[in-house]
């Protein structure tokens, strides 16, 4: 099923030098290794935005109030949010998941409701969740993949929406990287010095208090995590199970994908970052997953808004790769040195 | 004209943290800025892929024959090139002029012939044109704006087709930039060391017979540069005349974008960099012009490839001025703290 040998073959017979396309060739390698065949496509890109509360948002650590998440569910049903406008611009349609939401949500089109609980609790005093809804969060992601491939995905996007979901991240980078709250927390959707000091503090009661086991990644994302972001590992687990391609978002996203990946290392591969957020700790966080993102473009929205970008420079590699003519084709004459 | 502060007020009112899209919505406000309105769209976008030969290609300063550069100019026009594939992934419109091509090229739909003259001179022996030359090549972009504007231009990407054009453009980034030749000089579509040191000894021996004079734009473009080069400059040139934004693809167009800048000033504002290329020096003419890229791919392909992907992600910050809600129209709460 590995299908790079062919693929590099492909694009050493096209009428271009060696190696110019840069990442995008890259790209292409990686789509096409999964799905193991030269002769793919993509056309159905689907991103999911996983929402979720947390209780932790009592301790004051995030900069809009917890009602913010289901109103911005609302805007994202409604297509007004900025990652309906960047899946319109790449043909993309956007899924949007009730993973544990605060209030209930009224059954609508374009929404689907996978709720574990009714936002975490908070983890500055106790876990953010028992075990076994850690388990079923990660399950209710895999059920998505599930699902929606039975009407075709050929490349997946993650993303998130959760009013404090910064703190819960930190926590796992923290725990899951051995690494100090101070190196792993940054100031989410716009902190001040202050509060991110606070913020900080926090994280560091929240590991202190709950004593997540690193080794045990279930027992990591029960302890300090959060709903969405046990959903968004579900993806990362479901995607790699039917061997989809799947284009991490940013700081939330990574947080769910360091979950999957340390639950099961075979996830890696299908793994593809798409850019590296403004947020504090993603950058250490791809490093854990030894992941170079494709962008930098200052971002730090999730959304799944550098999901979008990321699948539309991965369908451009394959593009080039369906779709470019060889020296032979093209009557194109090759180097005549070297 | 300046539409700076209506488009920061418009992102400030949308329903997201305060600066999160990042460089996209600095895309945005460049664009806006020129087109001078906060309420504008992108529909019309056009890449002029120019091309032209290059007579100091006879001291082996490339790994490919000259014919190449008329073998992929039909493959531009047969629509199987890297610049059509991604042009058709952006929906723009490729144009493609014949600048100075060494050879008469067929009259076809889909080729413009702005013929200069049939290849340069060898810029070892003697300059590559004569001054009217360089004007002439110059005013062949301002009219290739005046006559797409039209038929309606919303936004401008530059490219290149031309082998051994990476030998000019080294020259006139040491000439212009004030660089020593070593520095400024890369290694094209891949030349082992060895080539890599003729080239440079080239390029110095280009620079030493013919004197340009780097405080006159046109004699350096004369003396070492090339026709597609002029007619790139006379693209931004037009562009800046007309309020269009251009965006710059690699190392080739940023040459001609240095003469145009160095010719006029008031250019700079209308120039869009949309990635840094893996040719040694680039990096410094983006520096020379003060544009920071908005992609780093590691490409090095021209033909306008790095401007479809920096068209794509200009549009998709417009979009997102054109087409989010703000908190107001989603109903989303606004930051309690700070």
């Amino acid at each position: 099923m590995d299908a790079t040998g062919d693929i590099e073959a492909k694009f050493k017979a096209f009428a271009i030098p060696r190696g110019s396309l840069g990442r995008l060739e890259e790209l292409a390698m990686v789509y096409a290794s999964i799905k193991g065949t030269v002769d793919c496509t993509i056309r159905h890109k689907k991103i999911f935005t996983m929402a979720g509360d947390h209780g932790v948002v009592e301790e004051g650590v995030s900069a809009f109030p917890q009602q913010v998440t289901r109103q911005m569910v609302q805007n994202f049903i409604d297509g007004r949010a900025a990652i309906n406008v960047l899946a319109r611009h790449i043909g993309a349609k956007v899924i949007v998941v009730d993973c544990g939401v605060a209030s209930y949500l009224q059954l609508q089109p374009g929404l689907k409701i996978r709720k574990i609980g009714l936002g975490t609790k908070n983890i500055a005093v106790e876990p953010a969740m028992s075990r076994e809804e850690a388990v079923r969060s990660i399950e209710a992601g895999i059920e998505l993949v599930e699902e929606e491939r039975k009407e075709g995905v050929d490349i997946i996007g993650t993303g998130d929406m959760g009013i404090a979901n910064t703190t819960p991240s930190s926590a796992l980078l923290s725990v899951l990287g051995g690494m100090d709250v101070v190196a792993a927390t940054g100031r989410g959707a716009g902190l001040d010095e202050g509060l991110l000091q606070r913020k900080m503090a926090v994280i560091k009661k929240a590991i202190d208090i709950n004593q997540p086991n690193r080794h045990d990644p279930i027992d990591v994302l029960a302890k300090v995590g959060g709903y969405e972001i046990g959903g968004i590992a579900g993806l990362c687990l479901g995607a790699a199970r039917y061997r989809i391609p799947i284009v991490l978002d940013g700081f939330i996203s990574t947080a769910g994908a360091l979950i999957a990946d340390a639950l099961e290392p075979k996830v890696n591969k299908y793994l593809i970052a798409s850019h590296v957020s403004a947020e504090k700790g993603h950058k250490m966080m791809l490093k854990l997953l030894n992941k170079n993102p494709i962008l930098d473009l200052n971002m730090r929205l999730g959304e799944g808004t550098g999901a979008a970008l990321g699948i539309n420079l991965v369908e451009a590699g394959v593009r080039l790769l369906h779709e470019m003519a060889t020296f032979q084709e093209a009557g194109v004459s090759e180097p005549n040195l070297k």
